[in-house]
């Protein structure tokens, strides 16, 4: 099973370092993971996607929250939460010729094609991680020739993660 | 000034925590990093946000190439590419008033309202940096309430990067 998981950790020299080291010492399997800026400059959110059952995610952020640079740990397990993949792909048209079948299936998907040229096309499309992959999927009857994805991203459907009873600290970076 | 630079990494354990661990050693200041699957499921793609000058994108990059897992390294640098950053952000609409000054702005934006309760919004966007940067600016006048956001990925806008001159091996994942 996949677990979203998400820290928020100090801007500082070796977080990710210890955090990676941490989680490779144990064996943990991390599907994807996405660091990024916050809104505090001072934080960043790392999200993890992690493989295993209920006692590995257990686990996983117990380790975490153990570390000193991590501030705040976010389990997304029974939470109502919303979650998002970013995937650039890049499709041959074979001189143009599939550009019209390409552009259906983006507009069927909501992608945006952000380049075109007489050999390709690049679409940029977000969404939940099924429908990036039903995409790639219908992507494979034209010749796929690269592809990036950004691995997800979560923030839960409630106010604010401050609301969250098993929140230890006071005053967390997001809720200012 | 800022870099963007990717590497194709073998999906073995341990990969992200020797990377991490060399950027760490070596003092590189790194601003973003999003790890995602590629087309090849043996093999993940990192998209790394790099601060320094050409020197230091220079040391990063052979450095990586010396890691045994690291397939390949790609740097955007002096390439025409495309890039894209996504965001995640909820925003308080106090008791639904300010919804539709949100809803504006969402819309100028180009961005993706996905969720909505009586007293926040969370929006989706998508797109270059500044883009992301400048819709966090116009949402300050409301309250934000929790932001995350993935890290840049990036393509180039040729055909693959089989044709990159640069390129020692002989079958990239992404090209097959």
């Amino acid at each position: 099973m996949r677990h979203v998981l998400s820290a928020l950790v100090m801007n500082q020299p070796g977080v990710l370092a210890h955090v990676s080291g941490m989680l490779a010492s144990r064996n943990f399997n991390i599907d994807s993971l996405a660091v990024g800026e916050t809104e505090d400059e001072t934080l960043s959110r790392m999200t993890f996607v992690v493989r295993g059952d209920d006692r590995v995610l257990d686990q996983v952020r117990k380790q975490l929250e153990k570390i000193v640079t991590v501030v705040r740990v976010i389990d997304y397990l029974g939470k109502d939460y919303v979650e998002r993949d970013l995937m650039l792909i890049k499709v041959a048209t074979e001189g143009g010729r599939r550009l019209s079948e390409v552009k259906e299936l983006n507009d069927v998907f909501r992608g945006k094609i952000v380049d075109v040229s007489p050999e390709h096309v690049i679409i940029e499309i977000a969404g939940q991680e099924s429908k990036v992959n039903a995409f790639i999927d219908v992507m494979r009857q034209f010749e796929i020739l690269e592809l990036v994805r950004t691995g997800r991203i979560a923030l839960t459907r409630r106010g604010s993660i401050t609301q969250d009873a098993a929140s230890p600290d006071p005053q967390p970076a997001e809720a200012r």
